[in-house]
């Protein structure tokens, strides 16, 4: 099983902190891959340097259209959107694990596509009150890996922290 | 027991949507107030628009210095800084929940004074990736009210979402 990311309609600039923000926590909750329509090659670079200090194994792509993406995902995998409008992520989570396919999570942005509701396996929400697509994906992801996603290890990282009660501990593994 | 989330450092413009999250994510998992240093008056309207519509009970107060608030803070409640440097969430949060006190939440955006490693009783890490400030705050309110903030109901709403497999389902409470 992977676990996939696609990004909808980044809106140049205005989105680039927020997008970034979501890649980030796709990478450091668990996800394997991210697809982000519309993105720039800085916001791919600046993911990938990430990867090459934090550790390896997450991928970033950016596509301009996601109906083909979408369309072919949905031959073999689950498609899975959140959105404050789907149901409850509690009640609907245990079923979504139990369905062993590969897993594209959609995240939109202010207004998503009709069509979206309608592809998708399940249209999941993270509460029903109005929040952050980037908090929406960091719950999803740590209800889907049962809370063990913080506890991820990445591999070829340069460098580590060591949890500290009160300094900032970094154990520098190779330059 | 209330809960308070201090954001600091806010800048001026290129923080704006990131605040805004920070802030929504408060409300909807469950805090009672927000403190965001240096931030404008548009922020707080939008959030308490927010309010207006999703239901009452959230506060956003802007503050010129966050040294008057902490030092004064201190004296009665717990402080917990959210940092991927700190203890793990996972191994911490039983010990913060069984101390019955106002909880004031900090956090950062990119430099984080030395002073507030010092002042915090607990430097607490969500993971220790790189992330979102916004996924660390959402995490840390999922652990504090074990999953039940995503239940939360708010007062005098005006609108209400039904959750629903397929379809955006609002029923209007009152104009």
């Amino acid at each position: 099983m992977t676990v996939n990311v696609l990004r909808l309609s980044h809106r140049l600039v205005r989105d680039d902190r927020v997008t970034t923000h979501v890649a980030l926590v796709a990478r450091a909750f668990g996800a394997d891959k991210i697809y982000v329509v519309g993105g720039e090659n800085h916001l791919k670079e600046s993911i990938d340097r990430v990867s090459d200090r934090w550790g390896k194994g997450f991928e970033v792509e950016l596509i301009d259209n996601w109906k083909t993406l979408v369309n072919n995902f949905k031959k073999q995998g689950l498609i899975i959107h959140l959105t404050m409008y789907g149901e409850e992520v509690d009640i609907i989570i245990d079923k979504i694990k139990t369905q062993v396919k590969d897993i594209l999570i959609v995240i939109g942005s202010e207004k998503v596509p009709r069509e979206i509701f309608d592809i998708s396996d399940y249209n999941v929400s993270i509460g029903h009150q109005p929040h952050s697509e980037i908090a929406a994906l960091a719950i999803f992801l740590d209800r889907l890996f049962e809370g063990k996603s913080l506890k991820k290890l990445f591999n070829d990282s340069q460098i580590n922290i060591k949890p500290s009660a009160k300094s900032k501990d970094i154990s520098v593994i190779k330059d």
